[in-house]
């Protein structure tokens, strides 16, 4: 079944227009009629059974007919990355919807190869694989930020999960465990590694958890979803019950 | 410092031959010159310093001098994937090497979409990522195989973690950790998943161990990646005191 993410509110006989580009691959390359059926979500209203009611050259209307699925909100969960380069970004905005972080916040480090990133085009990337993981909501990409300022405005409530190349932290699993709690950031850092002084600065925060990643140097992305898996089943919605 | 795999045996005062790309690679991008130091491995006499002896316009001639590591061998973990798209074949054969598989082995299943791999292109892949990640081995890649056929002779001592799409199979991290063991191998279906009766199958095998990744689905290279990093976490060389 096909899953489009829409702008528009989704309530029972809603018209939705799909955007040009979802009207292209709906007509083209999926080849929908009039009469198909499909499923929608816009992050606010749940999943909804829509039809094709009018395929034009160029766009088509569907129409919401009935909710399949009510709204859910995952577990309260960032993702800090050092800014790396743009493939490794894209896999991790990706990665990001599959493992289910609520938010990916782009940080600007001493050994960060740039200092800025496409917004537009990671929240993209984040949607698609939310339209193909069957998430109803996805992470919101937020505009890099510098870590110091980052660690200056940090929320007094949310454990950070600090994941250190330098090897004497404990294993992630068992840190996250001793930590418990429910709102929680994971930090990543660049290619290169934190600065000495940027590591001390993160071990200073009364809320961090430094943890380790096993005995191999890992590329940013793996980094990235070793750390949201292994968050997920100790403390999120991969354990039995959730 | 540089890192490279090379095919020669390294022993004190041996002299080793870079390939042209890796000789090519050592003048014109690393710029390297007579005396330089770098790091040899080729996993099989560990990890040893080497001196650069000879430049020449195509060529150039490594002394190795001091054996930096002693030869590890990693977990017996096999990590058996379906086959699926290049590029994502092409990540997993990256991580495989980051997470410290010994073996990857592509498996044809009755949605796969292909028959066969690169398997040249794939060991390439596994053992540029082992230099980068610090390892003195990196995971063999083998030709692949039909399904019904890996099952058929499967080695009665080794554990099967199968992630199964289908749900009603308990959290990895739990059926890692009741099962205990070491010789271990992960099967991580093709997308689309496997078929029922191909499910039915696995299943039936005496040392299958049904695991779920979580309420979303996950596409083929998250799941291998999210799988490594659990059984690592939970039986391999991530614990405590490994």
């Amino acid at each position: 079944m096909i899953r489009l993410f829409v702008r528009d509110d989704l309530e029972a006989g809603m018209a939705v227009t799909p955007t040009r580009e979802q009207s292209h691959y709906l007509g083209h390359v999926m080849r929908v009629n009039v009469g198909d059926r499909l499923r929608l979500f816009n992050g606010r209203d749940g999943e909804w059974e829509a039809r094709v009611e009018t395929v034009g050259k160029r766009d088509m209307t569907l129409l919401a007919e009935m909710r399949t699925r009510t709204q859910t909100v995952g577990p309260d969960l960032d993702l800090l990355v050092a800014l790396v380069k743009r493939t490794r970004m894209d896999v991790i905005a990706e990665k990001a919807a599959e493992l289910g972080a609520r938010r990916l916040r782009p940080v600007i480090t001493e050994r960060s190869i740039a200092d800025r990133t496409n917004v537009e085009r990671l929240t993209a990337i984040a949607i698609e694989a939310a339209e193909q993981c069957l998430r109803v909501e996805f992470p919101r990409v937020l505009e890099p930020e510098r870590l110091e300022r980052v660690l200056a405005n940090w929320d007094s409530g949310r454990r950070l999960m600090f994941c250190d190349e330098a090897g004497d932290a404990p294993p992630a699993a068992e840190a996250l465990a001793a930590a418990g709690g429910t709102s929680w950031a994971l930090l990543i850092g660049p290619e290169g590694g934190f600065t000495p002084a940027e590591r001390a600065r993160i071990r200073e925060m009364p809320n961090a958890v430094p943890v380790s990643l096993g005995p191999r140097i890992l590329r940013a992305d793996t980094a990235a979803i070793s750390a949201l898996t292994l968050w997920q089943a100790t403390l999120g919605d991969w354990r039995s019950g959730e």
